[in-house]
C-alpha cells in the first residue's frame, strides 16, 4: 500500500471516528465508563445518551408535545398500590444496594442493569391488602445484572434491611438487551476495516449509514459460551425511511460484552443499494403535490363526551375505573404494559368480581422465512431479547391516541442503573365507535312498537411499540357487558431484502424469491408474528378450571327426527396439563371456558369466563427447528399451567440466545394437575405475512384480536342496565360544515 | 257441555275475536281482501296494516323521531342511476301492468306480489353508463307473484312499451314471504279450536298470547304441494319480552294460501311457561332502582367533525362518496343492503378503480339443533324465507347510529302490489374510533427523532334486520388503505325453548338438552348463524381469476442453511370451480387473491384484492340431512363461480320449502371454467351459538366480520396520502367535566 491511501484510510478512519461520536450526540460510551455527574434523580447523560425524547425534559418532535398540562414530576412518586412498578426513589435506592453488594461493590462502574423490576408480593398478599386500611407489603426489586462477562439474578429488598440475595441463574441463553447496549452496538461495525471496505464496495458513504442490531437467535454449539449480536445496515441517504435502503448481505457479527467485531460476512455483491426515492412516509416530505385526492380531504372526527360525562377514573397513579370495571394498570420494560386485578361489578349485588389477576404479553415470535446466510437467523423475540415496553415510545397525541386521552409515564432503568421516565408510553380513552352494544326492534309480525338500542361505550388501554422497523400496538379493551378484547395491531415499516431484480419478469420460473417484489430491487420478505399472552385468570376466585366445551355432529338414530343431525356440545374437564394443550381446528370447534367450579349461578351453572378466538396464525415450522425450539410456545394457540410465579415470560427468563430449554411448552410436558387449581392461560395470537405492494413503504395496520368473556357469569347482564343516548346527552359542538344531499 | 260453558265459550270467542282485530290494529287481512281506498301513491291502508311506522307519515316510538331536517317525500323521486331501486312510481306503474296481465286481470284483487325488484341493466351497459351523458338504460322490473295458488316470475317494462314476460319459474319450492302474510299468518291458529283447547290447559290468556310464522324446512314429501308455515306462541302477559315465554311444545301447521289450521301439535304438557319477572329489557321498565353502578354512569361520547370536514358525500340518493371510495348503496327487500360500483381512487392517476362490482348478503341459514318434534324444523333461511331487507325496522338515531350519520329510506312493496316506505333503513357515517391507520417511531437505537402516526378514519354503511328475535346488524366500512370490511353483528333476543327444569340439579347426567339452562324453565338452544356475501368482484376490470397462496412448510435440503424450516408460498390459479371450493385450515393456510391476469405493477405483480377471512365458523351438519342440502352453500366457506346473472341467492331463487335442488353448491359442482373470467366469491361469515345467562333475557352484540384488502392494487399505499390529526382539525366543543387526577 502506498503512502497517499495510507493516509486515506487514516483520514478517513479519523472521519468515520469523528462522524460516529457526532452522531451519537457525545454520548457514545463503552462499557465501563459511568458518567459520574449527577444534579437529579435524573441522569441527564442518559438522557441524552437515549435520545433527547428519552427525557424528562420533553425535548423531541414539538409536535409530539404532550397534553397539557404538564404532569408533575416523577421524582417524588411514592408507590400507592402493591403493584405500583418501582418508583424513582426505589430505582435509586436499588441502585445504591447493588452496587454496594459485593463482588459489584469491587468495581460499580462496571455493573450493567439489564432488568430491574418490581418483584410482585405473593398473590394473596396482594388480593388482602385494602387501600389506606393497611400498609403497602414490603417492596423488593428483583434485578438481572450483567458483571463481567457473567450473568447475575437478584432480589434486592428496598426496605430497611436492604438485602441483597442471589437467584438461581438460567443455565443456558442472556438477558434482556438493555437499551445502552442497542444503541451502542449499532456503531461497533464502523470500526472494522473490513466493514468499511465493504462500505466502499457497495458505493455509499459512512455517514449515510445505519446500522440495527438483530438478535442471533441459537443455531448450534459454535455460537455458545459468548455474547453475540448480528449487525445489517442500511443507506439513511435521501429517505427518512432507510429500511428501504438494505444493504444487503452485509452481516456483522459482535461480540456484544467487548464490542468488538468478530466476523463480517458480505454476501451482497451485485446487490444494489434499492433507490431513496418514493420511500420517504414524513407528512410533507416527498409526496407529489396534491392532486385532490379523495382521502387527503379526510378529517378525522373526534371523540367528544357530553356535558358531566364522568369519563374514567386514574387513581393513585395506576387504577383505572370505568363502566364497572377497575384494574391496575402499568408499564413494563419486558411485557410492554401490565393489567392486573381486573374485576368487574356484579349488577345483582354492586360488589366486583375477580376476573384477570394479571395479564400481558410475554413473549413475541417473529420468524423470517428466508433461510439464506443474511436472514435465516432473523427470529425474533421481541419481548425477551429488546424489551417490548423499552422499545415503546412515546405516544403521539391526537392520532395515536384520541383528544380526550390520558397517559400514563414509564420508569425505566439505564444501563448504570439510573431511572429515566419514558413519557406518554401508555395512553387510556374511552371510546364510542357508532358500534351497537344491544339493540332489538320488533317487526310489523308481533305489532309491537319497540326500537330499543345502546351504544357500545368501551375502554381501550394502549401502548406502542417501535421494535426498530416494526411498530406494535396493543389494545386491551374492556366492554360494559364484561367482555375484554385484547388486540394487536402491526403496523410501521417492513424489513426487507435488496435483490437485484427490479421486474418480475426477471425472476426464473420455480425460483425462490422467499417473498414478493416490491418495489424495483426490493423484496419484502415472508415473515410470520406470534404474540403470546399470559393470562393468569382469577375468575371470581383463585381456585378455577379448565374446560373444553367440544361442538360435534350428532346423528339423530333411525326414526327419532326427520334431522338426521345436530351439533352437540360435551364438556371436558382438564385435569393434567396436557389435556389443555390447544390447537384450533375450524371443523372440530370447542369453547374453552376458565370456570370456578366451586362457584355456581342461581340455576346451577358454573361461573365462568371464556377465551374466544378470532383470526389467527399458527407456527407451520418443523418442532426441531433452533427457532421454534426458542419459540416452542406457539406450537399450540392455548396452553393452561398451574400458577407459578416463576413461569411469566413464555420463552423463559433468560431468551437471547437461549436454546429452548426453558418455555412455556417445557413446562406444560409436566402435565401437572390443572383442575380447580390457581391456572394460567396462555393465548398466542398469530399473524402469517405474505407481503404485498401496499406494504412498500410503509405498511398500514393490521389488526387481529381474541376475547375473555363471561359466560354464566353474570346472573343478569350488565348490559340492561345501561342507558340509550338522548339528545340532551350530546356535547355542544360549533356546527361542522356539512355536505349538500 | 252445559248452557254457562257454552256462553262462556262464545263470550270467550267473540272477546279473543275483538282482542284479534283490536291487536292488528283493523288491520287484519285474509288473503284476497284488498284495501280499494287509495288518496296518494301509498295505501294508507297498507301503512296501517303493517305497523304505524312502516308509514311515510313517520309515526311511531317518538324516541326514533328522524333526524331533522325532514326528508322530502319519495313520491317524486326519479331514478337517477341505473342501479337505483324502483321508485314509488315505478313500483306503481308496475302493479298496473301486472293487474292488467291475463291470467292476473281476470281477477287482480288474487294477485299477491311477493317480490317486486329492479331488473338490474347488463353489466357492460351499467358501466358504461355516464351521469348526464346518456339516459338511463331502459328501466325493467322483475316480479314474483302468488295467482291462486301458482308462482309466477314475469318480467315487466316499465317503460313506453309495458311488456309483461313470463319466465322461469323454480321447479320446487316457494318465493320470500309476503310482509302481509308473515303478518296475518300469526293470527291463523286462533281460529282453531284445538288451538285454544291447548292454551286454556296452558292456564294462559287468549290476549296474552303472540305468535309467530316459523318456516318448516322442508323434510320430505309429505310437505310437498302445499305452501305451510308453522306457528308457536309465546306470553306476552307481564313482560314486553315474551320471547323469554314460549308456550313450549304447542306448534300449529297452518296453510299459507288459504290460513287453515291442519294440525295442532302438543308436546308441551307439563313444560310451565317461563316466569315474565326480570325479562324486560325497555329502557326505565323492570329495573331494580338504581344502585349507582358504574355502568349506568357511562355515557356515550359523540363523534364530531371538525369544522371544515368535509365528511362524505351522499349524492343522487344512493351514490356515497368518500375518502377516495365511491359506491352505489341501496336498500333490497330480500339481500338488506347492497353494495354496488364499489370503486376506488389511485392515489398516482387519481382515477377511480373497479374493485366491487355487486357486494350483498345472499342467504342466511340459521339451523337449531335441537330434533325434537317442536323444534327440528327450526332452520331459518332469513334472506329467501322472510326477506331481510323487510325484517329492517328503522333505525334509532344516536344509539344504532352515530349523531351526524345520514339515512337512506327504502320503498318496499306489499302483498298488493302498493309501495310503502321504511324509512332510515340505511345508516351511513365517518367513523373514528381512536384506531391508528398507521405509525411508526423510531427508536434510540437509530436516534431518528421521529414519531409518525395516523388515524384511522373509516365510512361505515350499516344496516340492522329484525328478524323477530334476531337483530342482524350488517356493516360495510370502508378504510382509506383500500380494505372493505364486512361485519354481522348479532344482537337482539335469543330463541327459547320452555323446560321443567328449573335448576341444573334435576338435570339427569348425560341427559341432552339441547342447549343452556338459562334462567328457571328455559333453555337457550344450541344454533348456528351463516351469513353467505355474494361478492361480485371487478378487480380492475371484469375479467378475473382467483389464485390460492398456499403457505406450507419447505423443508431445507441438508447442510443447506442453519434452518431446518422455513413457510413458503405456492401459487395456484383456479382454472375451474372445483379448484375453489375453500375449507379455511389453520394448519394449512393460504391467501386467496382475486387477480387481474392482464394488469400488472410497475414491478410485474398481477393486481388484485384478497378475502381475509378472521373468526369464523363452519356448518357440521351432515350433509344429506334435509336443512344441510338446501343451507349446502355452507359446505364451503369460500366458492368461486363464473359471473351468471341468474346465480344471485345462494339457496336458490325459491328457497321457502324448497329441497335444495338449485343452490350455489350445485351450480359450483358444474365445475366451469373460472380463470380469466368475470367471477363471484361467495364467503360464508359462520357463528356457533352455545347460549350461556349472559344471553338472558337478552343478547349483547357478538359480531365478526371478513375483510376485503388490496393486494399489489397500488403502487403507492393511499394512507400516505393521508395527514395527521392537528390542534386546528378539531372540533369547538364546550368542556365537558373532566375527572381528577
Amino acid at each position: 500500500m502506498d503512502y497517499s491511501t495510507s493516509l486515506l484510510r487514516l483520514i478517513f478512519l479519523a472521519l468515520g471516528g469523528a462522524l460516529v461520536v457526532l452522531v451519537v450526540h457525545s454520548a457514545f460510551r463503552l462499557p465501563g465508563d459511568i458518567d459520574t455527574t449527577t444534579t437529579s434523580l435524573f441522569d441527564d447523560g442518559s438522557c441524552t445518551r437515549f435520545s433527547p425524547w428519552a427525557c424528562r425534559q420533553g425535548r423531541g418532535d414539538p409536535r409530539s408535545k404532550p397534553p397539557t398540562p404538564r404532569r408533575p414530576s416523577h421524582e417524588s412518586d411514592v408507590p400507592r398500590h402493591p403493584l405500583d412498578p418501582l418508583t424513582v426513589r426505589e430505582v435509586n435506592r436499588a441502585r445504591e444496594l447493588l452496587r454496594a453488594h459485593p463482588p459489584f461493590s469491587s468495581a460499580p462502574s462496571s455493573l450493567l442493569v439489564h432488568s430491574l423490576e418490581l418483584d410482585e408480593p405473593d398473590k394473596p398478599v396482594v388480593k388482602s391488602w385494602r387501600k389506606g386500611a393497611e400498609p403497602l407489603p414490603p417492596r423488593r426489586a428483583v434485578a438481572v445484572v450483567r458483571f463481567r462477562g457473567e450473568s447475575h439474578v437478584l432480589a434486592v429488598d428496598l426496605g430497611e434491611g436492604g438485602a441483597v440475595t442471589p437467584l438461581p441463574v438460567p443455565a443456558s441463553g442472556y438477558p434482556m438487551m438493555n437499551m445502552d447496549e442497542q444503541t451502542s452496538l449499532s456503531f461497533a461495525p464502523f470500526k472494522d476495516a473490513a466493514f468499511n471496505a465493504s462500505l466502499r464496495r457497495r458505493g455509499v458513504r459512512v455517514s449515510d449509514v445505519a446500522c440495527l442490531p438483530i438478535s442471533l437467535g441459537w443455531y448450534g454449539p459454535a455460537e455458545e459460551n459468548r455474547r453475540l449480536i448480528k449487525s445489517q445496515c442500511f443507506s439513511t441517504e435521501g429517505t427518512a425511511n432507510f429500511y428501504m435502503r438494505p444493504i444487503e448481505g452485509l452481516t456483522v457479527l459482535v461480540d456484544m460484552d467487548t464490542a468488538e467485531v468478530l466476523h463480517v460476512s458480505d454476501r451482497g455483491a451485485g446487490i444494489p443499494i434499492p433507490a431513496a426515492s418514493n420511500t420517504d412516509y414524513r407528512h410533507g416530505h416527498s409526496m407529489p403535490s396534491s392532486q385532490g385526492l379523495g382521502f387527503q380531504k379526510v378529517r378525522a372526527p373526534s371523540m367528544e363526551p357530553p356535558a358531566g360525562a364522568p369519563g374514567f377514573e386514574l387513581v393513585d397513579g395506576h387504577t383505572v375505573r370505568w363502566g364497572g370495571w377497575e384494574f391496575h394498570l402499568k408499564p413494563d420494560a419486558r411485557a410492554g404494559m401490565v393489567v392486573s386485578r381486573a374485576r368487574v361489578q356484579d349488577p345483582a349485588t354492586g360488589e366486583h368480581r375477580d376476573v384477570i389477576y394479571k395479564g400481558m404479553a410475554s413473549e413475541l415470535f417473529v420468524p423470517y422465512m428466508d433461510p439464506t446466510e443474511a436472514w435465516y437467523f432473523k427470529t425474533y423475540m421481541d419481548a425477551g431479547e429488546y424489551g417490548f415496553g423499552l422499545q415503546a415510545m412515546p405516544l403521539v397525541p391526537l392520532n395515536d391516541c384520541p383528544r380526550h386521552a390520558r397517559y400514563l409515564d414509564a420508569v425505566f432503568v439505564a444501563a448504570d442503573g439510573r431511572p429515566y421516565v419514558r413519557e406518554n408510553m401508555i395512553c387510556v380513552f374511552e371510546r364510542y365507535a357508532g358500534d351497537i352494544a344491544w339493540r332489538h326492534s320488533e317487526s310489523p309480525i308481533t305489532g309491537m312498537d319497540i326500537r330499543e338500542s345502546r351504544p357500545k361505550v368501551t375502554l381501550v388501554a394502549r401502548m406502542a411499540a417501535s421494535v426498530a422497523n416494526y411498530d406494535y400496538i396493543v389494545d386491551w379493551e374492556f366492554q360494559m357487558d364484561g367482555l375484554v378484547r385484547i388486540k394487536v395491531g402491526l403496523s410501521g415499516i417492513l424489513m426487507v431484502k435488496g435483490t437485484e431484480y427490479s421486474h418480475m419478469n426477471q425472476v426464473h420460473r420455480n425460483e425462490d424469491m422467499y417473498g414478493t417484489l416490491l418495489s424495483e430491487n426490493v423484496i419484502g420478505v415472508i415473515h410470520d408474528h406470534f404474540v403470546t399472552f399470559r393470562l393468569d385468570m382469577d375468575v371470581d376466585g383463585a381456585n378455577n378450571s379448565f374446560v373444553k366445551v367440544e361442538m360435534a355432529r350428532q346423528n339423530t338414530a333411525a326414526g327419532e327426527s326427520p334431522r338426521k343431525s345436530y351439533l352437540k356440545t360435551t364438556r371436558h374437564v382438564a385435569r393434567t396439563e396436557k389435556d389443555a394443550q390447544v390447537r384450533l381446528k375450524l371443523y372440530e370447534p370447542s369453547e374453552f371456558h376458565i370456570v370456578n367450579p366451586t362457584k355456581k349461578t342461581r340455576v346451577g351453572n358454573p361461573v365462568g369466563y371464556k377465551v374466544v378466538p378470532a383470526g389467527t396464525a399458527a407456527s407451520l415450522l418443523d418442532p426441531e427447528d433452533p427457532p421454534q425450539k426458542r419459540g416452542a410456545f406457539t406450537n399450540n394457540q392455548i396452553w393452561v399451567t398451574p400458577y407459578n410465579k416463576t413461569e411469566e415470560w413464555a420463552g423463559g427468563l433468560f431468551v437471547y440466545q437461549s436454546k429452548g430449554e426453558d418455555t412455556l411448552a417445557t413446562w406444560s410436558e409436566r402435565d401437572r394437575p390443572i383442575e380447580n387449581k390457581d391456572l394460567v392461560v396462555w393465548y398466542t395470537l398469530g399473524f402469517h405475512h405474505v407481503p404485498c405492494q401496499e406494504d412498500f413503504p410503509i405498511m398500514p395496520t393490521v389488526s387481529s384480536s381474541f376475547n375473555l368473556k363471561p359466560v354464566n357469569f353474570f346472573e343478569s347482564n350488565p348490559i340492561l342496565r345501561q342507558r340509550p343516548t338522548q339528545e340532551n346527552d350530546l356535547p355542544v359542538c360549533a356546527a361542522a360544515t356539512t355536505t349538500a344531499a
